[in-house]
Parts: C-alpha cells; structure tokens; sequence
C-alpha cells in the first residue's frame, strides 16, 4: 500500500543544503561514513547492490568500507575492499555509477593496516613502525619501515587513489585512525623514529600530510580528500576526551583536506551498543573541531532524530550527519526525513548483530533491517515489497519480532492479516527483554512495527487472544504462520543431551531469564550460569544486582559473553559487571545444585569446585513454543497437504536465534508468500564462477 | 638441477598395486582423503591447481574438502566447498579434470553440517536431531529435524550426488563422523527419536544406509560409494578406543559402501600435532574393520615412511594409505617412492598449520611445503622450478629454516650459493626448538634441506663463519640475503611500547626462550609469561617441569596458549600441562618484577596480584637480529643501490613469524631472484571479477 507521505517540516531544511566539499558538492548534509560490510572485494555484486539502496534512500554521500592500498595490507578473513588493480576498479564501477545515479557522491576510504593484518591471505610482510606483534594475536610481527618503505607507501596510496578515481569515487580519505599503520604515525608514545617522520609533533604528521598532498596531487582536480581522524589521543572515562597533543596536531593540518571526518579513539564508545552507549556520544570530543578549520566536518553519534541532526548542524558541531549504523537500519532514513514520514524511520537498536558479519568474515545483517545484505541476491528493497499474489488471508500467531515483521510485510503486500497475540502485549521477546537494564532500545523492533500497522486498514490485530488448534481452523485463514517464539530452558545441554541440573530428591530454586523477566526475583546469593555465551547471562546478572542480590556469573566458556566480541561490548560487559560487583567462574561447568551449594567442574580438568547460593538462573537454551504448531500437525498426522491452510513456524518457535534472525524470518514469510523460491536452491551467490572451459571462462550471475 | 632418480624398492611394490573401488579403479595405494583447505567455494581455481599438483606427484585418490549439499549447510568463515548448483559443477570440473589428466581418481565428501554451522552467510536455519545450541558457540540453535526434513535431506543428497558426478567425481562420500549431522544420528545418547530413524541401532544406521543406497542408485553405475566413519563411539584415552556399538553397527552395514574411509571420535588425536601424537596413532581402533568387510578400507595416521605403510597394508589394516597432511607437506610422496628417491620425500612435521588456514578463512600454507596454496597464483610448483636467470653468485647469511630453503631452492636453479652459518650448527631456530620437549619433528625442516643440500655441486655451506660487513664484501657475491633470524626479548609490549619489567633497581633473574634453549635453567619456582600465544609459552613451562621447577603460566589472554586453537592442539597444551603440575594465571599482565615477587594485572580491572618467584622467563615479542643487514645499509648511507649487490632479508631477520613464514620467505627470494613480479601488484587473485558493464561481465584472471 502507498505510505502517506507529507511536506518536509521546514524545520529540517537545513538537512537538505547542498554543501561543497573540494571539488564535490554534496546534495545534502546526510552521509554514510565508510563502514564494514562482510562483503568488500569478496562479494562486489552485493556490495555495490546494497550502496545503491543508501543512495536511493537520500544518502547524500555513501562511501565504501576501508580499502586496502596493496596486498601487504589483508584483513582476511575480515573482507576489506580493496583496490589493488584493475579488477578492483570493475567491481567498485559498479558501486559508483550505482551511486551517482542517485545523485549522491560516492567516497573510498584508503587503509593500510599495519600492525593490525597478518596478511594470512596473501603472506606479504606486514608493516609497521617497530617491529611489533600482531595486535590481534596471530603470530606475526611486523617489519619495522624504512625510508624505502614509506616511500613504497606513498606510492601504494597514490596508485590506489588513482584507482579509486577511476573507478568514479568523488571523495577520498586518508585514513589515520583505529590504531591502523598512519594512526600510529600520529602517535607519541609510538613514533619515537629518528628520522623526518618521527619524534617532534611535525614530523609525525608528516606522512599524514604528504599523503593529502598526493593525493590531492593525484585526483584533488576530480575528487574531494577526505582525512579520518581521531580527535583525541587516549581512551579515558566515556565523555572525557583526552585531546593531548590533538589540538595541535589538528590545527597544523587543518585546512589541507577538503572534509574532516572525526572519530574517537575508543572504538567501542565511537560504536558502543545501546546498552551502554546512547545517541550522540560524540559530541564531547567535537568541541573544539569546527573552530578549527574552514572545511566541512563530519562524524557519527548513532542518529535517528532529526532533531538532533539538526541541533548538531546549528550548533556548530558538524556540517554533515555521520552514519553508519542508522544507515543500516534504514537506508531510506532521509528520504522519510525529506518527505516528512517520520514515524516510518526504522530506528538502529545499537545491538551491533551488523558488526558481526565483519567479526564473522559473512556478509553484514541488521536486526531492523531484514533486507540489509538481500539486496543484492534475494532481490529484497527496504521500502518496496511484491504486491499480494492472490487475495489470500494470513492468521500469524504470536506478536513477536517474527510476528510483527511477518504481519506488517504482509499488510504492505496487500493481504488480509490477522495477528493474534496470546498476552495483552504486543512485542514478545524484544518487549520483554527491552525492560532489562540498558536494553530499552530493543523496544524500538516493536515500536517501528506497531506504527506501521496502525496505518494499515488491512491488518487486524488480536491482543489476549491465546489459540489452539481449533481457534486457528475457525479463523478459515489461507495461511498459517505459527510466531510463537521460544522459553528459555531450566535444564542445560552437554552437547550431546539435555541435562537436568537438580540434584536428585531437591527442590532447588532454579530460574531462567524468563523468571526474572517476569519479575519473579530470588533473593540471596545467586549464580548465574551462562552456556548461551552472548548478551542475555550478563544484562541478568545486572537485573539481579539492582535487585540486590550478591551474582556469581559462571560459564564453561573462558571468556564473559564471548559472542559479545563479534558486537564489539564483551569488555565493557565483563568491566561493567565487575564494577558492579559481579564475581567471575569461567570455563566451568554446571553439574549440580540442591538448593543450597551448586557445583562446578572445571571445562580442561573436570575438578570440582562449591558455590553456596540460594537460587541458580539458568541462561543455557532455549525450547520452541511451537506447541500450536505440533498440535497442527498432529491433527492431521504429520501431512500438513491435509490442512485447509500453508502451515509454517517462523523465527524463534522454529529455531531459537538472534533477534535479527526473528524479524528476517517475519520478512521472509512475507515476501515468499505465493512467491517461494525453489527450496532447493534459495539463493544467489556472489562468488567466482568459472566457464565452461578455463579458456572460455566467464562470469555468470547463479 | 636434475633429480637423481633411481627404481622402486620392490619391498613398495604392494604401494603400486592398483585396487578397484566399486566400478572404479585406483592405480595405486596413495589415497588423499579429504581435506580442508581454506579455499572451498571462495577460490576454485586455487583448489583446483593444488588438488592437480597432488594427482601429478603420484596420488591414486585426490578428494575435496567437505562439499555442502545445500546452503542450510554453510561454514563461512570457513570456506568449504559445495554442490548447490551449476557453478559448483563447473568449479569443480576443474579440478577433475586436472586429477584424471595424472590418471588419479577424484573423490568428493558429501556434507550436512547440522548443528556445527551457523549459516552466517546464507541464513538458512539448520538443522539436526534436537533443537540444540550450536556446537561452535554462535547464537544459533537448530530446528529438529520432522519426516518432512529428512525426505528433503535425501533429495539434496541425491542431487549433490548428481552433480558431484556431473563434475566428474569417481567416488562420492556419505560422510557420517565429525559430530556433523549424519553423526548425530548414529550417537545412541542423541539419537533418542521415537520414529524409525532413531531410537535402536537399526534405526540409528537408518539414514545412513538409505543414503548410501540413494547415492548408489543416483550414480553408483560410475562413482564408488565410500562412507567416512568413525570406528570408535566416544573419546576416551589416546590410543584405548571405547568402541561402543561400533563394531555392531559396522557389521550391519559392512558390505554396503564401496569403500571405508575410517576416522575416530577424538578429532584431536586424529589430526594431532607431532608434539602429542606421533604416526600410526590410529591403528589401535582399526582392530575390527577389515576383518568384517571386503571393501576396502582406507584411513589416516600421517605416514611418511614407505615401511610403516607396507606394514599397514601387509598386517590388514587398511588397503590404501590414506594422507592428508604428509601430500601437503610433499604432494610427491608416491612418485619419490616409485622413483626410489626417499631421501627427497620432504615429512610433515606434524605443526598443524595447515589447519590454521581452516580456522582463519584463509588458504592453506605448510611450513615444509611454501609452495602449498601458491600453485594456481604464484605458479609455484613443490618440484618444479625455474632455471637459474643468470651465472650470478648469492651468498645466503644464516642457516635456519629461511636461509636453509633459500639455498636449497636457488640450489636446485643452478646458482653458485655460499650458506654462511655463524655457529656450528645448521637449523637455526628448528634445530633449537626441535629440542623442546615433543617438538623432535621439527628438525625435518632442516633434515629435509641438508639432505638435499649434500646432493648439490654448486651450493657450499660454510659453518662457523660469523659474517660481518667486510666478510660479505670479500665474498664478492652478487646478491646477498640476510637470514640471521631472531632472538626472544626479555620485555613486553604493552600495545604501543616495549616496557621493561624489572624493578627499578633490582637486578631479577629474567630469562627468555633462547636462555632454555641454551640450556640455562633456573632454579626454584618459575613464572613463565606468555604474550605470544601460540606454542612456545607451553613448550617453555614443560621443559622447565622436567628441569623440576615449579610452574606457573601467566598471559593476558584468558586462554593458555591461544593462537594453538587454530591448529587444534589448544585443549591438549592446556590438560598436559596441568596434568604436569602447571598453574596458569590468566587475563593478567607482567608488570613488574623485583626478583623474588612478580606483579601481575588484571587485564580487566587492573587489580593487582603478587607471585613469589625465583625467575621469570619472557615469552612475549622477538627482535629481529638484523645487524648486519642494517651495518650494510648504514655503509651506503641507506642507498642499497651504492651496494655492489642486491639486498634483502628474509624470514625472521625480517619479519619473525612461524616457521612457515621463514621457510615461505626464503622459497620466494630463490623464486624471484632475476624474476621479481611487480611489488605493487605481486600476486593473482582467485575472487569475483566483473566485467566493463553488468551486462557484459566476464571472468579474468587477475
């Protein structure tokens, strides 16, 4: 159905100014700053698909992730973009020209990695200043640059950006930040060299500025120079910028690139999830950025308020809205700011599953945005959806994430929907967990669904209205998707069986998130016990301090939410935990409680250790809710053709999963409705295809 | 030069006869089993010229790594290779084609990966018995598999099949062990289903035998039918097979496959590095297998040794020598034993590196082979090498594993080499560390080069020939590299500086690995500190219980010798050196140490915490000892062109790294001398390449 659209209000006018950066002019001040992706030159077809989609969505600016200057600079199994020859300059071709059809400009951001790649693919040397181990643990250190050796860069940078010209980019960056090879060249601490490049403030700017010089040299008359940089020198206490020499520093440089772009030098602040980090947290470290220099100015702040892009702007902090993430999460993010369809914007939770496909080495998801990464190979838009292939009625059961996105894709396609929810709350999991300390954000998975089904005449939503197999076949509905979710288990699983952790004869208090959620508290001293690995044992074990209780968080794995590292939060979750006064048993297994001491063996050992506590809450795994969904089948006995409907569990009732995996199985329903691709070959893939003959070999989209 | 060949020992012959598999038939004994690789899907043309180099150097069976049936079986990171569509048959023709040119059999593993993939990449839900987290810790759990499931199983089965044989595959795998699915359902503790795959023992064989016949009846008329299986049911301790219903089983379906292709429960102990598990290991749970078929049987156990095969064949354990690691080590295994030239066979050493480029997404490497992965983009072939570009002269510095293959391989091109060793001994850090306890193997990264070395007329070795400027300039050489290697240092890096850790003003007993090596023991209780995090930490701490020391183990990673999860060896370094007595203080920093009390910090909160110690042996970062290499810079000012020859390091002196870095550094300097690629394009690459427009894309080679 068509979105009610409106005027933008002329309060966001401002948003929409054309700004010149060099040579470039910028439709707008909306700009998606390089991010990862999973993707890079490994999968350019996708890649440059789901840029497209930004531009068409009003980013005025969307540039790539990092791009690797030369083969002694590879993050694999991290996918960066590169641009090392020819073949670069096809693929990213496709990106540009994508791009400016929208209007929009399209920037490179050029990365040498330094002591941050053990170029496991490629097994060039890495470089750096000293010779230093691999700062993310592979046994391999660098070589120490020589003259000749910067001087190779200078080149390396220079032919890339020369590609990147080529290859039809408007903007260019020299990137010295994130601990890569030029930000340690900023770095005192680092940079003690003897030489012209080291030691004093200005010569450890110098490459950094003769790396502008040639660039603007090499495509300044075509393209705009961009410098990523970090406006202060050290983490310190969130919000408390350590500048150091960095106002200096900045001053010295100020007006050689055509666009600063800011970051911080705590990456985990700069891309902090929600939990910890909220809107704008940026702004302390921007005070002085803007005074400093005539040219435009950018950063990021996690923004999906148009009225804190706009007081940004005012405000003197920033000429251009930095995004990644809210880029991700919608894409057409200022087209509905344009058109003055806010309640349409599909706000980022700050839950970082997008920083997990650069993590993973797999194409970036979003738990919004279900199309982020289908763009390209299911053909998925953000915006647009097939119109309904029949007029089909659709009974989806269960008010989840799964459920909500399922009924509000389907109410786009045009079908009649019917969503019942067996509570008085719509939501299911992201409603429920949304009200666990830092998790509030969550709540917007709902939210941006309830808006969107409150315009749609065609949807139909059943609140406390729990059904059996009766009450589905008396609602006559076409199709049947069962959203019923999944409970979180009070038993654990030993790889090979669930086992039951009570000791024989007790009747120990034991709890899972679903309790606590529930608000059925224990008192005492509590242990939780974490096999899940990811966010859920740590936001518990906070529910339980605030209810004061005295938390051990134990776990078979070595590490406090292991999983949380692919989101960047594992080391503010186990600090912040320990701050709180959380007490740490890891990599030790769970075999026994009795209601008073709980026992643990060791994972490597199996030694025996005793915890007193008065209750255990169990955050191991989850069963299915798919009762109605059995009971269906059992019905007609195994043969869903015997129902008078399409039967099909969708997200956590069919398997128990990320959030994201809950709104894109919604999505999927929805868009497979009449329309479902052969299940033996559903999808596309981005990769190299051979010819029939190696002689002959050509590409071929699968 | 010319390889002196001789006849075949007829004690071999039994290697050489050929055996028939079903309707066909190996020329030989040599049987590659699959194996991953790092390349899978993402790079075919790779794979393919490597499993082609291997069917060259003589093997009668050359097989893929595990080949996904349909993408609710993906792996991503780990690239494995697949059957979905048309593009996989035409990947994998490649490879087939390559194979029959040698007249080898081509085999391919058929694989479902249940609850050990996540499918990151293509968002399928999985599926296995059991709604069940997923065994590699990713938020995923699987959905349990109905009847509906299973049929759909089967008919991916049999397609894959299909189109295994429309590549051009002669043997095709069930592949039932690996705690992948199909081995799940054999597992008596797991496969507890109420329906007629699950439950008794003929159950449990249900699927698997109905895959064999489905495979059988798709293409069973041209390909062999093997099944890898494990012949035990449950790890128990190395070498004393808990065998369960193993034996039961087996005989049940004992004459349906065309081959077995035998593994075992502890992946660890089949795959086991040479520090733990030595050639053969296997043997004690083969017992019953050949006695209860007639197909034959091939399984695994890093043979090297020609006698240790025959005596395989000659006393029934197997039919075929099956290898992974030694044809990557020497993909002309079998031809060197046909051609009589043993001495030339060049031994896996048991590292496991190999596997690290599974673990990483990253090709495989070899620290014996520096050719592996590099066939197909560098050309680089394990015997094969260009002929020497001119009569010039090169004087390699430095004896250890880099400067060893340097010589060998500019030995076999025909250059004039001097190899000046500065002490008495050839090998440098592998003769070293080949001392530590379990790492004997090692020492055949020197064996195999010295061998070859003797056989070489125009390569000298001169030991005892510390080289200083003036030494290289008499030699008159016209090329010189400097392979002096490193030396462990006695401070840490703190991620930007290297810091000292001795007390102001103490003088404390601080050691390093060189100091063991060399055989200066401390006495009295002793910290080791292990920044490195790959196998050294370890090997130290072991060889000090042996000196009888008391020992702990600190490092900041909360893990005891990390990096060694990538070559499967973690769990084993960790329970060994327990089981010796070892105390591990984990997540903590060295700060300091006075010579009696040892500082360590949290790496999270920053607490401290003392340990009285009597020395402290630093396991952190190597220097590279590249003093001469400088002096002979310095003596032209830094002008390496005022030289009167070329200049290079490699290897540690360079860069230090693993072992197969060294080895890889000094095979590409005998590659590239007179024959250097362009440094600012240096490699292919084996990824997606796009055409001008879209429309028109086509596939090159980069």
């Amino acid at each position: 159905m068509p979105r009610d659209t409106h005027d933008r209000d002329p309060r966001y006018d401002i948003l929409f100014e054309p700004m010149q950066i060099g040579p470039v002019t910028a439709k707008n001040r909306f700009y998606q700053v390089p991010h990862c992706t999973g993707m890079g030159h490994l999968r350019p077809r996708t890649l440059a698909e789901m840029r497209r989609v930004k531009a068409e969505g009003g980013w005025g600016v969307v540039c790539t992730e990092y791009n690797s200057i030369h083969p002694s600079s590879d993050d694999l199994p991290t996918p960066s973009a590169a641009l090392w020859n020819d073949s670069d300059i096809r693929a990213h071709r496709l990106m540009t020209d994508a791009v400016h059809e929208h209007g929009a400009l399209a920037g490179a951001e050029l990365w040498y990695g330094g002591h941050r790649t053990a170029n496991l693919m490629t097994r060039e040397v890495s470089m750096d200043l000293q010779s230093v181990p691999n700062a993310v643990g592979h046994p391999f250190q660098t070589r120490a640059m020589d003259r000749t050796d910067i001087r190779n860069l200078r080149r390396w940078h220079r032919n890339a950006a020369l590609r990147a010209r080529d290859a039809g980019f408007d903007i260019v960056y020299v990137y010295c930040t994130h601990t890569y090879l030029l930000s340690n060249f900023l770095n005192p601490r680092i940079n003690t060299r003897g030489d012209e490049y080291g030691g004093r403030l200005e010569n450890r700017t110098r490459l950094i500025r003769e790396l502008i010089e040639d660039t603007k040299e090499a495509v300044g008359d075509r393209c705009a120079v961009a410098v990523r940089w970090a406006a202060d020198e050290q983490v310190g206490k969130d919000g408390q910028p350590i500048h150091g020499e960095r106002r200096e520093m900045f001053e010295m440089m100020a007006e050689l690139p055509d666009l600063w772009d800011i970051n911080i030098a705590d990456y985990s602040l700069e891309m902090g999830v929600s939990r910890f980090i909220k809107e704008g947290s940026l702004e302390p470290y921007m005070d002085f950025v803007k005074s400093m220099t005539t040219k435009p100015v950018v950063t990021v702040g996690r923004f999906t308020s148009p009225d804190a892009m706009v007081s940004q702007i005012r405000r003197g902090v920033v000429d251009f809205i930095g995004a990644a993430r809210p880029s991700i999460a919608d894409p057409f993010l200022p087209k509905k700011i344009e058109e003055g369809d806010l309640s349409a914007i599909r706000e980022c939770i700050g839950c970082n599953i997008c920083y997990s496909g650069d993590s993973t080495g797999t194409p970036i998801r979003c738990t919004q945005n279900p199309t982020m990464g289908e763009e390209w190979r299911k053909g998925w838009h953000p915006e647009r959806i097939e119109p309904a292939g029949s007029d089909s009625s659709v009974l989806i059961v269960g008010a989840g994430p799964a459920g909500l996105e399922a009924a509000r894709a389907l109410g786009q396609r045009g079908y009649r929907v019917m969503l019942a929810e067996a509570t008085t709350e719509l939501g299911g999991r992201v409603s429920r967990e949304s009200a666990l300390p830092g998790m509030s954000e969550y709540a917007r998975v709902r939210d941006y669904r309830l808006q969107q089904l409150q315009e749609m005449v065609n949807v139909e939503v059943f609140l406390d209205s729990r059904m059996g197999v009766e009450e589905v076949m008396e609602v006559g509905a076409d199709h049947v998707a069962i959203a019923t979710g999944a409970r979180w288990r009070r038993d654990r699983y030993n790889g090979e069986v669930y086992v039951d952790i009570a000791a024989p004869g007790s009747e120990p208090l034991i709890l899972t998130p679903d309790d606590i959620m529930a608000g059925r508290m224990p008192e005492g001293d509590v242990l939780v016990y974490d096999e899940d690995g990811y966010y859920m044992g740590g936001v518990i074990a906070e529910a339980l301090v605030a209810n004061g209780n005295a938390v051990t968080l134990a776990s078979p794995s070595e590490s406090v939410s292991e999983w949380a590292g692919k989101t960047s939060e594992r080391w503010r979750v186990r600090r912040h935990l320990a701050g709180m006064g959380v007490r740490f048993a890891l990599a030790q297994e769970l075999t026994l409680f009795d209601g008073k001491t709980a026992t643990l063996a060791d994972v490597f050992s199996g030694e025996n250790t005793t915890l007193d506590v008065a209750a255990v809450v169990m955050v191991t795994a989850r069963a299915p809710v798919d009762a109605l969904y059995q009971d269906l089948m059992t019905s007609v006995e195994g043969d869903a053709d015997r129902l008078p409907f399409t039967l099909k569990r969708i997200g956590d009732c069919e398997a128990p999963a990320i959030v994201a995996a809950a709104t894109y199985a919604g999505h999927r329903y929805a868009r497979e409705l009449d329309n479902a691709p052969d299940p033996d070959e559903p999808l596309k893939h981005d990769r190299v295809d051979v010819g029939e003959t190696p002689e002959g070999a050509h590409l071929r989209e699968e």
